[in-house]
């Protein structure tokens, strides 16, 4: 079971909205506007005329600089052998926009989240709305109620670190098979940067001449790894 | 006076270290050895002969974490009016590279610092062991400890708001300047990437033909401003 329950939010009563946070967060709530706030996208917040009801957007603002500190020590403890460079890595893809919305889905963040009709399209809007959700916490309870959350609410029951760890370099295998399926006329155009004193690589694809994704990095294969991986995150 | 006031901090007795640690802090350190682990530069960490001392790269991986957070948190309640785009510039420039080091090098940071002599030419480790010593008092005293070191030590006598505001968009004017000084033969390579429901501008800065810097952005306008940032974040 999802740990929102495809509840619609918006519909039930003040006194059931305390209690159902309290069941998904763990602790009871102080400040239940802020939760409403971070529930709600931009395409419905506070018309000119109307009393303004602020969107989710600075909540999400917050909450990505929160989230991006309790997984970047959540991973410090977790590999005390892991150097910064695999780190940053690993809180890189957790923290990316593709991994945050399949995870607001997975939890079923989306039916708390209210939007104009047209909006629910955009996936990117429900892993916008994950992080607004820290950032509200964050402001009604601090910080270790946020780190709470996260590494004993979401993590283990919604982060499969295993997956996390392996997917790390296929992207650009994914990208041909499905280039290949769906028969893109696709190209890598790799460049060669000359910094002071190390040489760097970036690599730009092309679909029928297109960009469709960017990368840099220290050999061709990790630009062309990231290229392929930022079609991806932009696809959402 | 700067923070670090030009101490040899590795000279000193662990008794004197406890309480110059002390007064630039504003709280007692517990472990002191998670400071001169920040204090550390990679180039003199334990040879694999020895017993092995720790470089401070961990440590400015979780720093750089926890300093975003504190940094987003108080522009968003010193801002309550600027939108999630503004915040996310402003929180960007006090973070970057090139602030960091200056800021860590107006502070006296570098005195602090163990290093081999021919890595001093690098200013990033300054920022860098900025970031790390975040990461130490992290881990040494929380989260809040974190929040006060930099709200009410460091910000207040090390950044200038205003003008962390103002130089927002002088990239492109700065670069032109100096390209100008130096005769730079060089050219802005703007090109247009297609999203699927709106339009980005990317822009490739080149000095003699060679990329130095590269942005992205919503206009032409705003993709130059980034490249020419980039240029100057990679020069330091």
């Amino acid at each position: 079971m999802s740990l929102f329950r495809g509840i619609k939010y918006f519909l039930l009563s003040d006194n059931s909205k305390h209690k159902i946070l309290k069941s998904i967060l763990g602790f009871r709530p102080l400040n239940i506007e802020l939760y409403e706030q971070a529930f709600t996208h931009a395409s419905v917040a506070g018309q000119e005329d109307e009393a303004m009801e602020e969107s989710n957007e600075r909540l999400e603002f917050l909450g990505d600089a929160v989230l991006g500190a309790i997984v970047a020590e959540y991973f410090f403890v977790k590999f005390p052998n892991k150097n910064e460079g695999e780190l940053t890595k690993l809180r890189s893809k957790m923290v990316s926009r593709s991994f945050l919305n399949q995870l607001a889905i997975d939890m079923g963040l989306d039916s708390f989240l209210e939007t104009s009709a047209d909006t629910r399209r955009s996936k990117s809007i429900f892993g916008d709305a994950f992080e607004a959700l820290i950032g509200a916490i964050y402001l009604d309870r601090g910080y270790q109620s946020c780190k709470k959350f996260v590494t004993e609410k979401v993590i283990p029951d919604y982060v499969e670190l295993s997956k996390l760890i392996k997917t790390e370099s296929d992207f650009k295998s994914r990208f041909i098979e499905l280039a290949q399926k769906e028969r893109y006329k696709f190209e890598f155009k790799n460049v060669m940067l000359q910094h002071q004193d190390h040489i760097r690589y970036r690599s730009i694809l092309l679909i029928d001449g297109v960009e469709v994704g960017e990368g840099e990095g220290s050999s061709k294969k990790k630009a062309e790894q990231m290229a392929a991986q930022t079609y991806f995150e932009k696809r959402k």
